[in-house]
C-alpha cells in the first residue's frame, strides 16, 4: 500500500505539510523494549529544519508524542503510534502554489492522479513526510539493539555537487558525521561543502549531492533470495525518498567497468568465520547479507524549489511565472542523512524478525 | 515474500536452477484476455540460453505450459500457472560447488542463512529463476495492452564495460534491439560490444555493463506517493534481478552535479496536454507518472562465473581452489534486456491495477 | 498484520483501552469524496458508551478529529487519519486487575504472548478499540454509496439470552433498529429484551445474544474464490470483533439438518435478472455474491465482566479472588450493533475495490 | 489475494477441477525439515474421492510431486511446488453445465463476476482445489511438529443431518476417527450416519452436517490481538472451505443462552501452570491462545449437485430443467474431514512463525 513499508515490522505514516499533525503507526514491534519520548525526538531533530545556518530556517519543533503502545516506559507488542504537531506550519506562504505546478515537484502528478490535491506544501511529497519515517526507525533501532547488538548504521554526505569527499566506510565515525553542519565527515572537504551550499543559496538556486552509508556489524543471512533481496528492499527504501533519482550498492555503475577477475570478492578463512578480502558485493551476495560491510550510495537531486523565477502552468491550463516564496533547502542532502539511516534501519529491522521467523535466528 | 512480486497482479515463482522444473503461478489477472503458450514463448526465448554465439551454449528448450487459469483461449480471472521443464539440466557439472563456495556467487551466503543449500547450479539464486518472471510479464502485457494501449517497454543495452552506445531514447525501437545480438540499438558499437565479449570469454573472463529502459506512452498517475513510489518499485523490481548492483532514473547519479535552475522540467501547455520541456525527472515526479517517458537505467556487474583459478573456502572452513567447468554466460547483458522489461512490465501492471482500484482509471 | 484490515481499502487501528487516545488510519481511499467528522461523529456516538440506560454508564464522549487525508471537506486520496480523544479514562478503577486475571479476558493471554501488557482496562482488546473500526467504516460507506449507491447494510439484535425475535431481512428499516435501546427492530421483543437486561444487571451478571445482518442492493460478483471468499472476510470481520464465538451465513448450522432438493435454492429470470426463489445461500454462491440479500448472524458471548466474586489466579501464580468494580454493559449487542455494521462495510469497500481493479466494475 | 493464504507460512493454490492439474506454492517454509512425497500423500489420500463405499468413485488418483523446495529430502528454505495431475478427468461430463446454472453452485457468479467461465466441473470452486491445501498442510505439519512438539489436531464428523455423535474432545483419537469411512469416532452413531447417507444417496439426494476439531497442546499465546485473532483466522480458514455455512469456537451459538457467571472459565493454579475449570472459551480468550484445548465446529451444507432434475435458467438467459450426471459426494463430511484439519494446520503454523518473529518464540 502507498503508505505502508514493511512486512513484519510494519509503518504506517499519514499526514500532509503543512497539514498541522503528521505521524506514524508501528506494527508488530517486539514487546518488552524500553522506549521513551526523547529516544525518538534525538532523531527527529536530526532531521528537522531550522537546525543550522545551511538548512531551511523553517522552525518546525517536531515535538513527538506517543500515543500507544508503550506501557510504564516499555513496548506492549501492540501498535505504537507517535503523532508530531507541526506548531510553524504557515499555509499562507503556499497560496500561489493553488494556481500553478511547480516544476519538478508532484503539484501536477498529483492533481493528475486524483483529480485534486492539497496545494498547501507538497502535501504528502514533501520532505515532512519522513518525519514518520525518522520516528519508526527509532524505535527499528531498539529492535537492532536488542536482537543484533553489534549493528551499527552510518549514514553521511559522500558529494555535494562536484565536491566529493573521501571517507573510509570501515572507520568512519557517528561523531564525525556530526562534528559538521553539512554532516560530511571529510572535516575539510565539509568546509568546501558548507561555502558551496551558502553561495548557492544566495544565488536564490539549489544543489544535490550523494548520500553514502555503511552498515557495520551485519551477522550473515539477512535477506531473501529473489524479490526481497536485502539490496532490492534497501533500494526500494532509498528511493521512496523525496528528491532521490538513483541507489547503488558496492562496486555500484562504477563495477561496471570491471572485469569479473577483477570483480570478484575472494572467500578466506578469518579463524572461524568465511570472509572475503574485497569488498566490491558491498556485503551482499544473491540478496543475503555476507556479513561484510554493507555500502551503498543515494543520489539526491538538487531542490526543485528555487527563488529565480520559472515558467509553468497552471492547473486551468494557462502558461504562468513563478517565483517561490517561503523558506526551502537550497541543498536536502544534510536532513537527508538522518532520512537514509532511517529507511536503512527499517528496511534491516523488517529482515531480522523475516530470519527469526524463518529460521529462527542466524545460523552462521 | 521472498518470492512474491506485486500487490495486485502478484506473481509466485518456483524452482530451482538445475531442478528440473521452474515455474510462476500470477494471481489477480484480469480475466477475458486472450492468452496463448505462444504469446509466452516468445519472450521466453529472448532470455534463453543458446540462442546466440556470445551467450552460453546452454540450450535450456525452456517449453512452457500453461496449466491454469486459462479456458478456451481466454484468462478466467483465476490464478494463471506456467511450467517450464528444463530439458538440459547437467546438475553434475556442479558436483564441485558442493564443496566450494564461489566467489560472489549466493552459496555462502545461502548456506549461512539456511544452513542447507542445493549446490547444484545456484539454486533460487540463478539467472534460471527469472523464467517465471518473464513468463508473467508477457501476460502482464496483455493487461497493458487492454488498459494502456500505447504503452511499450523497450530496454536494451547501453554500455558493455567501457564501450558506451548513443541511443535515442525518444525513438529507439524494438526491432533496433533484435537487429543484434548483443541487444544494442547503436549498430555501430554493437560490433565493437560483440568483438569485446568474445575476446573476454575467450580469455576465460567475464564483463559487465548496463541496460537501459525507456518505457513510453505512459499515463499520467501511475505510482503511489510515498513508498510505492513508481521509480521505488521499479528500482526494487530491477534490483532483484540477479547480478544488479545499481538503478538510476531520470538524470540519475550525473543529475547530481546539476543546480536547481539547471535541474527542473519546465511545464507548458500541449494543446491541452501539460508537458515538461525537458525530461530530467525520467517521467516521474513525486512517485507518480507524469506522462513523459520513463528513463531508466540498471548496472549489471561482471559475470562471477570464470574460467580461471580462484582461492576460496570450502562449507567445512578449508581453503581451496575452484576452477569453474560448465557453460556460462561471459556477459549477461544480452540475455539480462528481456528480464529488465519484464521487470517493467510487471510494475507497471501492477500500478494500473491499483490505479484502476483507487481511481477508477485515469483522471488526466 | 495484527492491527490491520482490508486488502486495497486497509485500515490500521492503534491505542489502548484507557491509553486515552485510539484511532485509525485509513490507507487506500479514493480521492475527491466528501467527509467531515460530522460523517463519523454520526456513527461514533451509535458505538459509545452512555448512550442509553441499558449500556454501560462510562461518559466516553468520543470526540474525533481528522488529522490528515482531507483538505477542503474532500478526500486526498492519501491516508486518513482519525483520532479520539478519551476525556472519562479513570485508569485508577483498574488497578485490581494488575494483580488479578480477569475470568475470559484476555488479562492472561496478553501476559503469556508478550511477558507484558496494560492492565488498565484491557488493553487492545477492549472494546475500544472498535472505535477506530467504526471511524473507518463511516468513511467506507462514502465509497460504498458512490460505487453501489443501492447497497445498505442493515444490524440488529436478533436474540438476547432466549428471547428471539422475529425479523423479515427484507424489509427491516434502519429506523426500526434505532427506535429501541437494545437495537431490536421486533419492538414487542425489544421491550421484553430491555426488561431482561436491567434484571441481569441488577443481579450483578451479564448476558449474550446473536446479532443478525442484512446487506441489500449488492451488486453480483462481490468477493473471491477460494480464500477471500465474501463469507470468509465477513466471518473473519466479525470473528475479530470482542466477545465473538461464532458466524454463520444464509441457513448457518440450522442448514445443516436439510437435504440438498430442500436447500438449494433454484434460478429463475426476473426479467432480464437471474435471481433465486429462496435464499439459503445468504447471498453468497462459490464466495461471490449472486445479487440476492447477504444475510449473516454473529454469536457474542455473555460480558466477561460481572459484579460477583470470581475465583482467579494472580500473574505471580497465586489464587486470589476478585470483585470487579467500574462501569461495565451487563449486555454488549446494542453496542455491537454498530460493530457489526463497520465490520461488514469495511470487508464490502474492499471487495468493491477489488472488483474494479481486477474487473473494472461490475460484469452483471 | 483470492488464491494465497497466509502471511508467513503463504501458500499459493492453482488449477480448475477437471483442468488436468492442480497444486500449490509454499513460500517461507523454514528450511532443513525432512520432507517426502510420501508425506504428503498420506494425507492427500485421505482426501481424495474413490476411497470408500459412500463418497463419490470419481478415482483421482491425485499422485503428487514435489518438484522445487526441496533437495536431498531437506526443505531448503525456498519455495516449494508441489503438483497433482488429474488422471481421471472426464470434462464431457460437464458438458450440460455449459448451458444451464447449477442452482447453489458458483456457475452463476464466476460468470456474473468475471464474464467467463470454465464450465467443466466448477473451475476454482471445486472441491479439487483443496488438493493443493492438505498438501500445503502436510508440510505445516513438519513445521509445528519442530516448533510445537505436543500439538495435535483431529477432526471428525459431529453430525450428519440429524444425527448427533457424542465425542470427548480431551480424549479423542485419530485412530478412532479413521475407524469409520464416516469419519465420526463415535462408532455406533458412525453406523447410523453410514446407512444414512447411503439411503440419502439412493434417493438421489444428498445431505449436510458439521464437523468438530480439537486442537491440544497449543501453548498459549498463539494469535494476536484485534484482527489477526487466532480465532478470526481459524473461522475465515474455515469459511474458505467449499459448502461451508457457519463456524463456532468454544461455546458457540449456544454459549449465547448462558449468563456471565455460567460462562466464565475460572483460572486456577495447576502447579506452576494456569489453567481453567472449564472451557466455554474454547482455548483462545482476546484471540489469543490460552493452553486449553481449542475447539470449534463447522457447518457445510447438504451437497448442491442432485440427481433430481432442478429448475434453472441458462447463460443467455432461458429457463432449462437441469438432470445432473456424473459422479458425485452424496455427502461430502467424510472428506472434509481432512480439509478442516489442513486449514487448521495452515493457520496455526502461520500463527507459529508470527509469534517467533515478534516474540522469539513463547514466553508461557
Amino acid at each position: 500500500m502507498s503508505s505502508q513499508f514493511g512486512h513484519l515490522f510494519r509503518i504506517s505514516t499519514w499526514g500532509e505539510s503543512h497539514g498541522g499533525e503528521v505521524g506514524v503507526v508501528v506494527d508488530g514491534c517486539p514487546p518488552q523494549l524500553e522506549l521513551s519520548e526523547a529516544d525518538i525526538q534525538r532523531d527527529l531533530d536530526r532531521r528537522r529544519p531550522g537546525q543550522s545556518e545551511i538548512v531551511t530556517p523553517r522552525d518546525e519543533a517536531d515535538h513527538c508524542r506517543i500515543v500507544s503502545g508503550v506501557f510504564e516506559g516499555r513496548t506492549l507488542g501492540t501498535p505504537i503510534a507517535v503523532s508530531v504537531v507541526n506548531k510553524d506550519a504557515r499555509p499562507d506562504s503556499y497560496r500561489e502554489m493553488e494556481h500553478a505546478f511547480r516544476p519538478s515537484h508532484a503539484d501536477y502528478t498529483y492533481q493528475a492522479k486524483y483529480g485534486v490535491r492539497n496545494w498547501q506544501g507538497g502535501g504528502r511529497s514533501s520532505a515532512r513526510e519522513t518525519i514518520g519515517r525518522v520516528a519508526a526507525s527509532a524505535i527499528g533501532k531498539k529492535v537492532l539493539g536488542s536482537l543484533c547488538p553489534g549493528l551499527e548504521v552510518i549514514a553521511y554526505v559522500r558529494s555535494i555537487q562536484h565536491l566529493q569527499a573521501d571517507i573510509d566506510t570501515d572507520t568512519v565515525r557517528f561523531e564525525e558525521v556530526e562534528s559538521n553542519i553539512v554532516r560530511c565527515p571529510d572535516s575539510a572537504m565539509a568546509e568546501r561543502m558548507i561555502e558551496h551550499i551558502k553561495s548557492v543559496r544566495s544565488d536564490g538556486d539549489s544543489v544535490g549531492g550523494v548520500v553514502e552509508c555503511v552498515i557495520r556489524g551485519v551477522p550473515p543471512g539477512l535477506g531473501e533470495p529473489v524479490f526481497d533481496r536485502l539490496e532490492a528492499d534497501l533500494g526500494k527504501g532509498m528511493l521512496s525518498l523525496p528528491a532521490t533519482k538513483g541507489f547503488e550498492v558496492g562496486s555500484g555503475f562504477a563495477g561496471t567497468t570491471l572485469r569479473g577477475s577483477e570483480h570478484n570478492d575472494i572467500f578466506y578463512m578469518d579463524d572461524t568465520r568465511v570472509r572475503t578480502r574485497s569488498n566490491r558485493s558491498g556485503g551482499v551476495q544473491g540478496g543475503i547479507s555476507n556479513g561484510e560491510n554493507i555500502v551503498f550510495r543515494v543520489a539526491f537531486k538538487p531542490t526543485a524549489t528555487i527563488f529565480h523565477p520559472q515558467e509553468t502552468v497552471s492547473p486551468d491550463g494557462k502558461s504562468v511565472v513563478l517565483k517561490a516564496r517561503g523558506r526551502h533547502d537550497a541543498c536536502v542532502l544534510p536532513r537527508a542523512v538522518p532520512m537514509v539511516e532511517a529507511m536503512a534501519v527499517l528496511v534491516l529491522t523488517d529482515h531480522v524478525l523475516r530470519q527469526r521467523a524463518q529460521n529462527g535466528g542466524f545460523n552462521a
